[in-house]
């Protein structure tokens, strides 16, 4: 058995011996050794930005429940007095309830609604009232429990992947539970809701404008709320915004809540709610079932009933918990601390939360842009993050869940199909169109290249081509005329530098795809676009630099402009330095632009040598990598790789480095901890460093790859230094390895110096 | 064939021949000549107050349309501006849509909503821009059309009971049809759309409020949208509040009306529509019904469905033309001028549309306060304004409509059985607790004493007895406490004298029905009780007065305050002269404390006579016909019923003296022309007066009564005084006829001096 608080670590609590008396309940999965899912500690990546949630969900769920503690101002990250991504905050101190869908990891507020709150005694509806502090918060892949300060009242939490479960143990005498549809993280607003009977709730929320872009595109999440005991009064609360005209002398009530009593009939509003109230004799315990869909109530009522009826909260989470162990399972580590291993777990865990499904169990899902309900026989996902997650997620999952990934590439192609378009930022059949770039290309091709190829490839290629071409009316591809022309952005566009290298990534990955393919045409028009950025380049500077529109350099320029997220001309979320070797398609190429290999290694190590190196986001993740092409020089990337794990990822709440970004961060850490990295997005090939265990072991899927295992070995040494790298016994001259030889392997065995 | 435009009777349109052109399609029911659903003129009562709407409605429909000109700056009656209940003013020029649910006749906004608007070229969904002046409005029973200036587009209307419908003549060119879900003339907000396919919505709109009270039992009303050419683009508008915190500067759109194309997901908001939009390359009609119901939207949908489909617009209207010319040729009149067979019928007509249906086609209704879906074979009824219509409407629907007075009755036993409590003033299932006493026990006893017996009658008086006895907790009879043990109301309730002369009524009616159940104790006590108003008689004003909680008078008294709806101690929309008569049911007793006939005569006459009377409410409105209670003084009653015709009830749209309340005033014109009034209110009993035409024939129903016609024949002379009255051709030496001996007697002859 094993448990994670976060204040401490699981083993220091099993010493103690409190663990049992925390949870209220004897779980089933006591067993003799520790599982991977043992190791998932949710509350990594709770503070610093890392803007996961402590709450759990099932593999890629729909519905996952978040205690819901950054509304009030007695919270010191407070949602609507700054830009706050998440529904939790370790540091926050003030719980309003219990989000049933959330975004894990990402960088703007959307979601958090649907909230359940347990309160005692009389009725309040206003979350600065009923809210309180709470003790004792105990959280573990698919299990969240936490005892709230106000009420004595214990609420534990699981989910699958369309329900969110919630067990609350009430003392005796009067007790509520508001459902608050009013409140949340999300900047949208308006609820519909509908009292069925006293066990039974149907509405919709309001949910969008994700990075407060596209209000047009707002969409409703429906749901089903099922109890296990009958409320034996229930109603909804209203709070309609206060009324300024000259009928307001005759509205007493102007502004005011209302409550409806007894309300059967459909309320809708911005500030909505309803409570189901009790009078228990004795403490009692109430199981709510919350299902989900973003289809129709009808959905969400279907998903509630097929998944969890019949089953006890304890029932859903054993099948949730046993879910996660599952597929954590198919990487196993030796070696390597408890801590290691937490982080390594957790890590794998936040990499299986997004792309999470968006259809019901009946295939049912919203289509992007039609407005049309499509159906599918497997998964449709969504939440891509692209910009983010072409670097690396996506690489982990083609090499561990290749099932997922290629329904992940599918679902890609069916929004092209229904929009016109392949997605940038996808959320929710939403195009958010945040960030730059044209990420699917890279992901799609780096897919097929390793083997996974079960979609339809030359749709996919279709679909890459009108974004890289298509020079009028391209949502993807903005400013894609002088990319075209010029071989650049100007300063005319937003982050020209950036998004020309983004440009030329994806023109990569369209050129190998087109070679695949046996396209020689456009594989070497799109080779030589994707190398368009050295125009860019400033040989005075050894940076990128951006240009004008008249090709003249912008002045006056400041490469260290863009540090920390700070806007700039030129780069988006990041500066020169950070963006200067971000193109891992043609190091070769920027290491003659920068004058070799030694200009080349000095001006790398000057980033991480003056602070300049940001572990926080994306574009410049791979540089300590990067070493790893100058013979002689691989040693620094073994030590800066390690050093940045030690630094940055921790099991504690402020283990990652800022935003997950969907797993991004996670996926980088699963990546490093495993001692190799997926160097070039979109080519199918690894670069090789110090395994940060003594053995791991990946299980493979043969329907894609040769081997059903492999396993990586690390020998000897505490110095971290590689002295020999052997495949299948044989030594290899390379830090290289191709997808093929890596999944064709059996073993790789790292001996350290 | 017959229509009555607003500004000039329909023979002198019929003379111009311009009605064909004007109406633009040939009306099956031509015919040689005029029905009396042919008389009916819409636009009367539409000016002055009225607060009826000129728009189609079938006999007692749930659904009406009515054309919608109360919104913008431009009206000089708005509906934000002042306190206006009619969707529909005659003197308003700007014309912003079509509401499909309306009160006719009330004192309060509500409903108003469900606004269909056609407009053409671009979309504009602000009605402040869209909305547009109008020419050529044509209003007949089940029809209405107009020309939209700003849109060269002629709108038809017609309804059946559940569903409005409309015929759109569009030019040529783009054209929108606009469903706007957020204005409205109700005070409610909140509104939920989905657009299911091209050519069909549903959704629902928030009411109630009504008279600004019990905002915490607003409720839906649920609606299906069918039009009979699909869109060729659609979408949902909606309008967010602006959002005033830090988060505002990230939202471009704080505020805006947000275009969401293609929508087809649940939308929901206090300001939001849908918009349909065309390309005709030809002038062309679309159709549109829209259904309704206040259970569901399936319900409105199969309310739809059943009731119109395969239906044109012309066999609805066709359909809904033959059941007002059946329901309204229950009385037939002859001879009168067309005006007066005008004013009579619509009359009538007003008599018909509240109280209306709340079932849907299959019997299902929302159940009042339970918050259930109740099932009823017959008709469920809504709309009671009882404080009006106890005092003739009811009188006239036992009369003539026993059938529907039966559910009528029914439908109130079961809001008993529901809520516990006799409606007061029923809207749509929620008590709005307007207006003051406890007038439902008055309307079943007339009903029961009359021989209409088909319903529960010993759970009607359970029913009774409860509000007139149960002093904690009485919704219904507030101050119940000090009425018993006074006798009267003090001046610390609200309205007490007027309130103590309503309950005063409601116990004689009380007493009635104990008598015929054979309940002799309860008679007397009630008997008693009735004429407690006595305790509140100054002899030295010769008028009621108020009195404190220590029994001394109210000081200093005026007695004319209180007229013209001013507020004031002591009356309730009155002064203490309009209140002075109110006893009905002991007039005799009256005139002992006035000090007999003569000081009786002269202190009614004193109220004409000094223009204190008041047509346009209740209190009073018996007050003419009081003068036959002093033989020889009938002839004032003769002279002033006619004066008082003549002088308010017009065939123009300021042609009734003020709110029509749900049909008691144009009530009170029916039976004032026939030449007979229900005097006291509980008691089968008319008096009689001059009738207004030659001849009148009442259909009855034998179901009921021994007779199956009444004729009142009115002979000779021009100045309207009565010189005898024969009842069968025997001579009456009375002017009041019990309600046995009316619906006995075949012919009853008014020889004129």
């Amino acid at each position: 058995m094993n448990t994670i608080n976060k204040t401490s670590s699981v083993f220091n609590q099993l010493k103690k011996g409190i663990i049992l008396g925390l949870c209220g309940f004897v779980f089933q999965n006591i067993q003799a050794q520790e599982q991977p899912a043992d190791y998932v500690n949710p509350f990594i990546g709770t503070s610093n930005y890392g803007a996961t949630y402590p709450g759990p969900i099932a593999p890629r769920g729909m519905a996952s429940v978040s205690p819901f503690n950054v509304a009030g101002p007695q919270n010191p990250l407070e949602k609507d007095s700054q830009w706050l991504s998440n529904p939790y905050v370790n540091e926050n101190t003030f719980l309003t309830g219990f989000s049933h869908v959330n975004l894990s990891g990402v960088g703007c507020p959307d979601l958090g609604v649907l909230l359940l709150m347990p309160t005692t005694r009389g009725l309040k509806t206003n979350h600065l009232e009923y809210g309180t502090t709470y003790k004792n918060e105990v959280a573990k892949a698919g299990y969240y429990s936490v005892d709230l300060d106000k009420y004595n009242t214990k609420v534990e939490l699981t989910a699958s992947e369309h329900v969110g479960v919630s067990r609350i143990s009430f003392p005796k005498g009067e007790s509520n539970l508001l459902l608050n549809l009013g409140l949340g993280l999300t900047n949208e607003q308006g609820a519909m809701v509908k009292i069925v009977s006293p066990t039974e709730i149907e509405g919709m929320r309001t949910v969008g404008s994700f990075c407060y872009n596209s209000p047009e595109d707002a969409y409703p999440v429906y749901f089903v709320a099922k109890f296990s005991k009958p409320a034996e009064t229930f109603g909804v609360w209203n709070t309609p915004d206060k009324y300024d005209g000259v009928e307001a002398q005759w509205m007493g009530y102007n502004g005011k809540t209302r409550i409806m009593e007894n309300a059967t009939k459909t309320v809708v509003g911005d500030s909505i709610g309803t409570y189901f109230s009790y009078k228990f004799e004795k403490p009692e315990t109430v199981e709510v079932k919350i299902g989900v869909s973003y289809v129709s109530i009808e959905n969400a009522r279907e998903n509630l009933e097929k998944e969890t009826q019949g089953k006890s909260f304890e029932d859903i989470y054993q099948e949730t918990y046993t879910k996660w162990n599952t597929l954590l399972s198919r990487i196993q580590v030796e070696g390597g601390s408890q801590d290691d291993k937490t982080i390594f777990y957790t890590a794998l865990y936040h990499t299986l939360i997004h792309p999470n499904m968006l259809n019901d169990i009946n295939g049912e899902y919203p289509e992007i842009k039609t407005g049309k309900i499509g159906k599918t026989d497997g998964t449709r996902y969504t939440v891509f993050s692209l910009w983010d997650t072409y670097r690396n997620l996506h690489q982990l999952m083609s090499l561990v869940y290749p099932e997922q990934q290629v329904d992940m590439v599918n679902s890609m192609i069916d929004m092209y199909d229904e929009n016109g378009w392949l997605p940038k930022w996808e959320l929710n059949s939403t195009e958010t169109f945040t960030m730059v770039g044209d990420p699917a290309s890279i992901v799609i091709t780096d897919t097929y290249l390793k083997g996974i190829k079960d979609f339809d490839v030359k749709k996919a290629y279709e679909a890459m081509l009108k974004s890289a071409d298509q020079i009028e009316n391209n949502p993807l591809r903005p400013a894609l005329k002088d990319y075209i022309e010029k071989g650049y952005l100007t300063t005319e566009s937003k982050g020209p530098v950036s998004t020309t290298q983004e440009y030329n990534i994806a023109d990569y990955s369209i050129a190998l795809l087109a070679k695949a393919l046996g396209n020689k045409d456009d594989y070497k028009r799109f080779m030589k676009r994707s190398l368009s950025y050295r125009k860019l380049f400033d040989k005075d500077l050894n940076l990128l630099r951006p240009r004008n529109a008249d090709g003249t350099w912008y002045e006056p320029f400041d490469p260290d402009a863009g540090a920390n997220f700070t806007e700039n001309v030129g780069f988006i979320e990041g500066n020169a330095w950070q963006y200067a070797f971000m193109e891992p398609h043609d190091i070769k190429g920027l290491k003659k632009l920068m004058g070799g290999d030694k200009p080349f290694t000095a001006q790398l190590q000057k980033i991480f040598d003056t602070d300049k190196f940001d572990m926080a986001n994306e574009p410049d993740i791979a540089y300590p990598y990067l070493f790893n092409y100058v013979k002689g020089e691989e040693y620094r990337a073994q030590k800066l790789v390690k050093e940045l794990v030690r630094k940055h990822f921790k099991n504690s709440p402020d283990g990652l480095p800022g935003n997950d970004d969907t797993g991004t961060m996670s996926a980088w850490l699963v990546y490093s901890m495993m001692g190799f990295y997926p160097i070039v997005p979109g080519e199918p090939m690894y670069t090789i460093t110090t395994p940060m265990f003594d053995k791991v072991t990946i299980e493979l899927d043969g329907k894609y790859y040769e081997q059903n295992e492999l396993v990586i070995e690390r020998n000897n040494g505490n110095n971290g230094i590689v002295k020999e790298i052997k495949i299948n016994d044989k030594k290899s001259n390379s830090y290289f390895i191709s997808h093929d030889e890596l999944t064709s392997a059996k073993i790789i065995k790292v001996t350290l110096e």
